[in-house]
């Protein structure tokens, strides 16, 4: 009784595998370049969007909409720019007004407190240990070529330390090593232990910087939101593909190159399609789901079985009222409690404003420890989280109007989030990322040089992708200059930010603000001590 | 066009996925434990054996069959030494007389000599080094729980840092880290940068030493071999299984256990089958080709993200006569020249005789540095690995009878050679090593807590996986005794060895008969120039 195997369900010039933004983009940049491309994008889930998901949830005004995937954009990421110029989308600021909270400490009791520059609030020694990590991080990474990290001149000995080591390294205080663990956990997913120092450095490099990497204002990478969501640039993008074009629920099995001259494609449902070229966008840790005739080159497999995917857990919480502003706050918490494996540190790793453009009071946070609070009962973990936003924003905490979460590594066809990192020992196989395989071509934030592992990374890839293919399939100049003319510029564009980009000295300015409090508190301090002397001794 | 999803192809009490040793052994004891239990095992490759391969070669005697897999065993392999009883499969002594002939040296001109002992010949304070770094691995090692390595006291530690630096941090010369990280090479096909010092220790736990890893006489784990080769094992289970019920060329694409009572799976060719349980015995790498529904845990995902499969290139060549002996050679080459990435060292990293039980001469040889060798052309690399033999042999290595080689990261449906390891960061996630995805249990060498990554650590995991089956199977506690009864009997001998192995004794013994050899040396040295002063002040 097994099934015959059918001819063909369509026969294209692209077969598109994944229906996140680098796939869609790249089968809408295909369709613009080469008029009459015959595309069609196959997506194992039944819904478009990839690692981004824009949620209806109930809130003060109603009903409005949520990022429970990747959300934020930045100035200095022209590939997303381009993309919401392209499909109409607006942006809107990061809402930042107000004291920050802050969570540090290592014993069973946690230190709350509040604080007010880019930087939490850190004893003096602290201060200075993390300026200078931050310093030298960004100075190494600016020597990473972000389209060669394997070749940077000291690739091999990043590649061959933890980001961990490179930490207990490059740092002499406990609290600073705490606060770079914990901001770079809530960019990556993942402790230190799970990938390479050299990872971290072409992080920071396809960033820019620390200080863009962290921020949620002045052109950092968390400065604004998408209007609408992040989910409905896939949205957009699918209606101008026709969504006859996108077919869901369609999980790729294999890929057949055995002709060399076509590509045979099969789904679990068993339809099978030939193509002239494949973009495979699918997350490096999901496209070893398909089973390859011929098998891909060795180094492949040896390079992606060097990678691993973030973990990440994310929730949204709507109030009635943003209560935390009328407190004062701006709803940014960062808990740097020192990570010993335990949990009394809360579920909290890092929480910001989530408010809608339609004004809808929320809040967005990050769990800490995904690997013990995602196995936690749902109430149980939703209780923890609610009663941890209330020692430090009060009580109203408890009583969200609505509230929904998202564990990536749990969702089908995705198994993690944001993105794959590099473990130690990759480099030697590195330079295999972006290496079409015959007919296969790779895309996927992961992919991506400028802005690895965000939005903007996809749509970048995708664009790379595309014009790849747009020079195989058209002999047109004309569709070849376009695709690369995008392409070129809004790459140019990022390499001019990173060149001019003088991180250090920004946060060098906010460290010098913070250090400049503190000597003027020890001078008053100092000058209030002699006052005091001096009226003893006039006694 | 689409096909209709059949209904079903069979029904069966277990489905096998993997026709290689641990999948036969599993679904052979099934069938013995459970009288009419209904076993079908399902073979993505056109073959049966998994990691082994026994070849056809043309050798002195005519035709002769080697093994381009897996193929050693040792007296204190219980599991695999019950399989080889059963199938009345003998084994025979691996060839060791004979001077022993090494290649040191980090300078572009390499140095090759001979030596005797079990260990090669190095000077006085690299021999040191070596040895107490092998007495304090094996004692490290002692303390490794070879079922839950993720539990030892100094886990975290050592999970913590890459073998490369417990390499680094153990030993103090060059020489010693030369002949650890390639002896370590040829055992588990990696450098120590793309592993963990803590699966380095339960390697070595789950293998009883260093010694015992590494020899090939006194119950190392290269003294014999199987008559008839390696694969013959797998062969003879599925004759016994009968033919009709290893279904080969059907790689699986999904298990499907959404209705909890009973699994669908379903292969690439479109057939479908159902059963109440299935084993899983296809490499971790190869694991994740298959799509679940619902997913497997998260955890599973994030423990396989940290692990990575070895590179091995093996080759047999065969000759007319056994020179190598005729000239006093064991023919036994190892290459511990440092490995600085460059290719100077020559391909050749171990070199054995691997001459039949019929006396048709024969080398067993493999490759260092397979990511470069493997990707040179055939012919090119072939010359140059006969080249390399003709350094230490003799031009008559340069013209063998016949000559075949296995890059196993090449094979489909396997992606590398011997086994999965551990990487930094994997020891949180390692306690899902063995756990059932609900009607899924987990097979395969990895799964070992006896000889992992070996032959008998395939038999134990098929042992134990067929055990977990019976007892969620039958009722019968007849069945459910005399399986868990020869697993209990089998695992417990190897727990005897391992408590009774003093492998640093007789590791000592051996080094202290070379100091033993250099002492006499120096004294004869001392003697002779006093000798000569004396004569010369006489004058």
């Amino acid at each position: 009784m097994s099934q015959p195997i059918s001819a063909s369900d369509g026969e294209y010039d692209v077969i598109v595998i994944g229906a996140g933004l680098s796939g869609l983009t790249a089968a809408y940049q295909l369709r613009n370049t080469i008029p009459g491309c015959k595309v069609i994008v196959l997506e194992a889930k039944d819904r478009i969007g990839g690692r981004t998901l824009t949620v209806p949830l109930k809130c003060a005004g109603g009903t409005d909409y949520w990022d429970l995937g990747g959300q934020w954009v930045c100035r200095t990421q022209h590939h997303i720019l381009w993309l919401l110029k392209e499909l109409g989308m607006g942006q809107y600021p990061q809402f930042t007004d107000g004291t920050k909270l802050q969570q540090s400490g290592n014993s069973a009791k946690p230190m709350i407190r509040t604080y007010e520059s880019e930087i939490p609030s850190l004893p003096l020694h602290v201060l200075l240990d993390l300026l200078n990590f931050e310093r030298k991080a960004d100075s190494l990474a600016r020597d990473i070529p972000c389209d060669a990290p394997w070749r940077a001149k000291n690739a091999d000995d990043y590649d061959s330390i933890t980001f961990e080591q490179f930490l207990a390294r490059e740092t002499w205080t406990q609290g600073a090593k705490d606060v770079v663990e914990g901001g770079f956990e809530v960019v990556n997913g993942s402790r230190g232990r799970g990938h390479s120092a050299l990872n971290y450095l072409f992080y920071i490099s396809s960033g820019i910087s620390n200080k863009s990497l962290y921020d949620n204002k002045n052109a950092g990478a968390q400065e604004s939101k998408i209007k609408g969501g992040a989910q409905p640039l896939s949205i957009k993008l699918q209606e101008r593909l026709g969504q006859s074009n996108v077919l869901l629920s369609e999980p790729v099995v294999s890929i057949d190159q055995s002709s060399r001259s076509e590509v045979k494609v099969r789904t679990l449902s068993g339809k099978s399609f030939t193509c002239k070229y494949v973009i495979n966008s699918i997350p490096m840790n999901c496209s070893v789901s398909i089973q390859y005739l011929p098998e891909p080159p060795s180094k492949r497999h040896m390079f992606i079985g060097h990678t691993k995917v973030g973990n990440l857990l994310k929730f949204i919480a709507t109030y009635k009222t943003a209560f935390w502003r009328d407190k004062g706050y701006s709803g940014e918490i960062f808990n740097m409690s020192t990570n010993d494996g335990s949990n009394y540190r809360g579920p909290l790793l890092y929480v910001a404003d989530a408010t809608s453009p339609n004004d809808s009071p929320a809040l967005v946070g990050f769990i800490n420890n995904p690997l013990y609070w995602g196995n936690v009962e749902d109430c149980k973990r939703k209780n923890a989280i609610l009663q941890h936003l209330a020692t430090f924003l009060g009580s109203e905490a408890l009583t969200p109007i609505d509230f929904m979460e998202k564990h990536w590594a749990k969702e089908p066809y995705n198994g993690g989030c944001p993105t794959n990192m590099m473990m130690t020992g990759a480099a030697e196989y590195w330079d295999e990322i972006r290496v079409p395989f015959h007919r296969v071509h790779w895309a996927g934030t992961e992919t991506a040089t400028h802005w690895m592992g965000y939005l903007s990374g996809a749509v970048q890839s995708g664009l790379r992708a595309a014009d790849e293919i747009v020079n195989m399939l058209t002999t047109s100049e004309e569709s070849k200059g376009n695709s690369s003319d995008l392409l070129q510029s809004l790459d140019n564009l990022g390499d001019v930010d990173r060149r001019s980009e003088v991180s250090w000295t920004s946060w060098g300015v906010s460290g010098l603000w913070t250090l400049g409090k503190i000597g003027l508190g020890l001078v008053a301090a100092g000058l209030v001590t002699a006052g005091v002397q001096a009226l003893l001794q006039a006694d």
